[in-house]
């Protein structure tokens, strides 16, 4: 009897130990620091020291000083790809320090994102919807012994309370009082068809290869009688003054086209974007990205 | 007797659950994708969407953009370091959408290399060996609801697939219909021994310290009655043009001459290689790598 | 009988492959190769050819090439915040080849850092406390083959010794003979207070925000009279040549000035800073950082 009785017990040590590992949710973090200095690392050895089995990733430390917006279509972008359960992680903080709260919302998928709300969530937000959001209580919620630094939230708090969370040390309730499902948003100009022609804006390059993505969406045009094949006048402006215009044929892939000649697509994300087989549309033509760049789409 | 077919039932569960983990292969990324966006990073949510705990790692992704000879070398100068089993995605793909085949292939040593045949394979295929080539069925193999992307194969068909080969969820028979050993190759001279004299072109740089790497191997050299400490005569030509010629020390490491001078020394590929000691060989005499660069070296 | 003994050692076998896991310690490489070419995914494929459940990650490989100033320092920012018993891999080696020792150090915290004995250890050492140095013996602790490569210790005798001491392969006494406390040390001048004035040096900068981080600590000038709120006179040359001068604020955080001013703090390592809130303090006054540039401050 006796002998059950430990069998038992060492089968439940195996049982848990053993669970730890699928228990655990992925802690997924992007900033603005880059990997030049030691800035993530800490934030990754904070992570670890919540847990040693937690598995941390990097979205991008890229993210322009500061930006943002950049921040928040990253996150939008990025998410969906990952497990139900994942924890987001995001540090663009210029207002590290002030009276910006720090927040982690729950969306209606089961993501976490803990971030201050600046404005980054504005995206997640409206396509994957909120469940709730938390002010992160920051006299619990903070790593031991670091309240004389002042300028680091992302190591002292962010990704002590993301790793806490994913490793099931706090649950969501532990975080923080409720917001109910109140987020700082930043203001933007959706795309949409009027008189025959479609507008939108330009947020952000696909940088490395030099493409420019609109925020059209391919079904808004699909359902205005657009299709692959067409050849499309395309617009783009500057703060209203014309930088490019030109007929590009809408097609499904690169190879579509002749090398150097410029073409529309619909990319990763599936909104209308322009680009050049094996060349830079961005660098050609002068497009950038940004709340002041606009593009208008019509039919010809 | 029920309590133990009860025991047996929860040893097996655990010993299942257990058994997960070591029974996964790494999966490691090559892409020239860069990390200032979201690519990356939803590539590696695609996988851990697949399976949780798979342990997904980065080889580069630097490759410069559409460089299909660089990501083949690569390719080669790393894998050999990995653990049996590994699973490697590389994504430079010009020909996205195109007809280029997408495929798998198994070496004899037991790796897996998830790729579009564009010759990203010559090198890897030379020194690991065949085993066999499968053209992944995209019928089967691709991420639920991608159907309407075309321009990133990488997350929506090759970490995908990979993701499913590295954690046995399909077997390699799986990925689709044999190819042999078929594969796509890129034509390029052989390092070869003629009239005394050795011929290489020099494929890459160690571009973080400007050194010179040719494909010019150790034992080729040594065969042929080159020693460490012998002077040799290096001419090297960009398409047949000559850009820097002389005299330079063969030593074993770059400790054996004085700061600031050149010297030639085995790279640790093994492969015939130029620097200069605490300098830039690469800067300093303006010699870059590729197809068109050739070296030639004659013991004096 | 016999079934309870079968028992026990399936029993067994479960624990020691469960408890794997949570057995081994995270192993974190730094060194100064970029992420362009595979010299850190050949040290990545090391490790895991070692243990394939290793835990391996990145500190930085953006070191600038040679420099183990830097490698010092950043060794020290980031170490404190890793969970006990972690293996620090640094590989900023330009004397690989030479007669310089290769070592591990264990901290008096229990932390291991695998290095070329040229400095890097500076400022962990006297942080962390030295428990005992043993010196790497290459005759046994080198990875299978690599006698003909002389130019990458990073990949055939640093990450491969660490990951087998991380993966408790072998214990810190099979690492060679022992040195006591003796390691290399780099001269530099300690902050230091005097007739009513701080100096320091300035060892580095934030570099992705420009800030200027000193080696004054808050505790030092906290004991000395200064308080948050507090106008400090601060000089900065270089070369014993005047850079900048001006009087600045002293402030919890960034957001605690308006834009584009001058601003100090103490950075997130608990240092005397300085930087213009949403600027670049280091470009907009020519003000870098190493060994030659100090700075003076005065209450004013």
């Amino acid at each position: 009897m006796k002998r059950i009785i430990i069998f038992n017990l060492i089968i439940w040590t195996i049982l848990i130990s053993c669970s730890n590992e699928t228990n655990k949710s992925p802690l997924a973090i992007q900033t603005d620091f880059g990997r030049k200095d030691n800035a993530v690392a800490s934030m990754y050895g904070v992570a670890l020291s919540v847990n040693k089995d937690l598995k941390v990733y990097d979205l991008t430390h890229e993210i322009p000083a500061y930006n943002i917006w950049e921040a928040a279509l990253r996150l939008e972008q990025t998410a969906r790809y990952w497990p139900s359960g994942t924890v987001f992680i995001n540090v663009v903080d210029p207002g590290v320090g002030t009276e910006r709260k720090s927040v982690v919302m729950k969306t209606k998928n089961n993501y976490y994102f803990v971030t201050p709300d600046n404005g980054a969530l504005t995206f997640v937000a409206e396509s994957l919807g909120i469940e709730e959001v938390r002010e992160i209580d920051e006299a619990v919620n903070r790593r031991e012994n670091s309240e004389e630094s002042y300028t680091f939230h992302g190591r002292d708090v962010y990704v002590y309370t993301g790793a806490r969370l994913a490793s099931k040390q706090i649950t969501f309730e532990k975080v923080g009082k409720s917001l109910g499902t109140n987020i700082t948003k930043i203001d933007y100009e959706k795309a949409r068809f009027e008189d025959g022609k479609f507008f939108a804006n330009i947020p952000i390059l696909d940088i490395q290869y030099g493409n420019v993505w609109s925020s059209l969406p391919r079904k808004l045009m699909l359902d205005n009688g657009v299709q692959v094949g067409d050849i499309l006048n395309v617009r783009i402006d500057n703060n209203n003054s014309l930088v490019w215009t030109g007929n590009v044929k809408l097609v499904n892939t690169f190879g579509d086209v002749p090398e150097n000649d410029n073409l529309a697509y619909f990319n990763s994300e599936l909104n209308f974007s322009l680009a050049v087989n094996m060349g830079n549309f961005s660098e050609r033509y002068g497009v950038y990205s940004g709340a002041e760049w606009s593009i208008e789409v019509v039919k010809k």
